[in-house]
């Protein structure tokens, strides 16, 4: 019988799960749709079943279960207010778990659970000082300080995509202003697009999408062919992600920054400028210290994993 | 006999001492210029008779040696290229110390024992999370997670200081622009009083100084006086300072932020404007939760005690 922890990755739209061993190995993934219960619970039931039918007899001993979800709060073990699930208000996420499964339980969000993973199963596992950058609709950071995620006084820290660019730039759909990842992400770098095709007047291929047809891979392939408006995008999302990782840098002076997801896939498109733009806005002391990589668990679930890793952290 | 440590604080004209005991009294106090020796090592030695001098025999026993000093680095226990210091380039201070006084020594940066001396004798003995901010010649930052002091992958992490506000804004003496210190210290709000005298047409009692004269305490004494040109540089400097500290609250989210010295003593006029522009600028989350307050060591010798708390917490 081998030990394992079930790690669950809620997402808007998707709930992925899996058994993971010590070792990182997953079995029995599954996926369900998150939307289809508005009763939360309703949820929970499906989801076990889905764990326990696919199981076969006397293979795992599941030790526990370990969550990430938009929102999820560490400390309190609930969901607030997360905009992208269909449960509304304060979500006791963590004791609903634990009234179904009888297992410890415990929950943060995607970006701390793929900072985990990284830490846990990926390239960060020699660093004790790192951040994780997840791009996607969103920009979410996962900090890790001597070896353990930062979690702060409330179970709210890193959220980086919600630091400052500019009081007085694009509005934020947290209701303020500026925000960073309403420039570096997968809808910030179409509001830079549509922005530049309004400034420039450079010829694209890019002025034959509509803004709701636009998406990041349609301007990455643009790029990728030579594109100058695309280009330039990326140019501007790498030098507003490097000024504000450069800040970040001057707070927890980490070992390496991780991007993950989304954006990140775009490779070279994404990374060079970031580092081009990191290296410059970097104070001195920090200069060629600090290493930029892909995850590398980008094509592995790290959702999946860095779920785990929080539980398989707690048992240890 | 007293089990105590002896708490430096190197400063680029005065060096202070102390003998601390746990539960932060301060003996035999003392303090002596720093710049009078080129050679660290006379240095090191003139303090040491200064310390032994004044002990009576058979009062201390002196369990270590801890040391606050500008680009001090806990790490490596060297001082590298601070600016201030009469001694150029690396200075392996910890081992000069050592080697002087057969003591344990550690050394790390100002802002960091400011931020120890509030955790082990200030009003965060029962916070586990928060920042501290250094207002002097230039803004020093030292961040508290979980009960631990962050050093970072280097030892330089809390550079808060050096977070950009506008990449193109003030020149920086680290070389850069827009560093928050140039707008929020000594000399920036000095800075920030001459840009207003230069756009604005409002008559003002500051007119009078040259640059060369102007100090930030003529500034809060105008203030006080209703003069609307320092009123508007407190604002001004409040808001600037308001905008970084909700990105602090993004990455570590700390209980509370402390304000230590120089531009901090002038009280309201700059914990008003800096309180009301830290609840605009931060993320909905953390409303109403971080609590902005001056330092309480402020008139006790901080700077002394958190040296001192830097080897208290080594030898715990």
């Amino acid at each position: 019988m081998k030990d394992v922890v079930l790690g669950i990755d809620i997402g808007g739209t998707f709930t992925k799960f899996g058994l993971v061993d010590q070792d990182g190995e997953i079995y029995n993934e599954g996926i369900m749709p998150t939307d289809h219960h508005e009763d939360v619970s309703n949820f929970i039931s499906e989801l076990k079943s889905n764990v326990y039918n696919s199981l076969e007899e006397n293979m795992f001993v599941i030790k526990g279960v370990g969550i990430g979800a938009p929102n999820g709060n560490y400390y309190t073990g609930r969901i607030e207010s997360a905009p992208n699930l269909p449960w509304k208000g304060v979500i006791n996420l963590v004791s609903l778990f634990e009234k179904e499964f009888h297992l410890p339980v415990k929950v943060t969000n995607d970006a701390n659970a793929a900072a985990l993973g990284e830490m846990l199963y990926g390239d960060a596992r020699t660093m004790k000082n790192f951040i994780m950058i997840t791009l996607g609709t969103g920009l979410g950071g996962g900090i890790v300080v001597n070896g353990k995620l930062v979690y702060g006084h409330d179970g709210f820290a890193g959220e980086l995509g919600h630091t400052i660019v500019d009081p007085n730039g694009r509005k934020c759909a947290c209701g303020r202003k500026g925000c960073l990842e309403t420039y570096v992400s997968a809808p910030g770098i179409k509001r830079t697009v549509f922005n530049l095709l309004a400034k420039e007047t450079e010829t694209s291929e890019l002025i034959k999408y509509s803004f709701e047809e636009l998406d990041s891979k349609t301007i990455s392939d643009a790029a990728n062919r030579g594109d100058k408006i695309a280009l330039k995008a990326f140019d501007y999302t790498g030098k507003i992600l490097g000024l504000k990782l450069a800040d970040a840098v001057a707070h927890t002076s980490p070992e390496a920054i991780f991007l993950f997801g989304g954006l990140s896939k775009a490779g070279e498109l994404i990374f060079k400028p970031t580092k081009k733009y990191l290296d410059k806005y970097l104070l001195g002391i920090y200069s060629g210290k600090i290493k930029l990589l892909p995850s590398k668990l980008q094509d592995k679930n790290i959702a999946i994993l860095g779920s785990a890793a929080l539980m398989w952290q707690e048992l240890e």
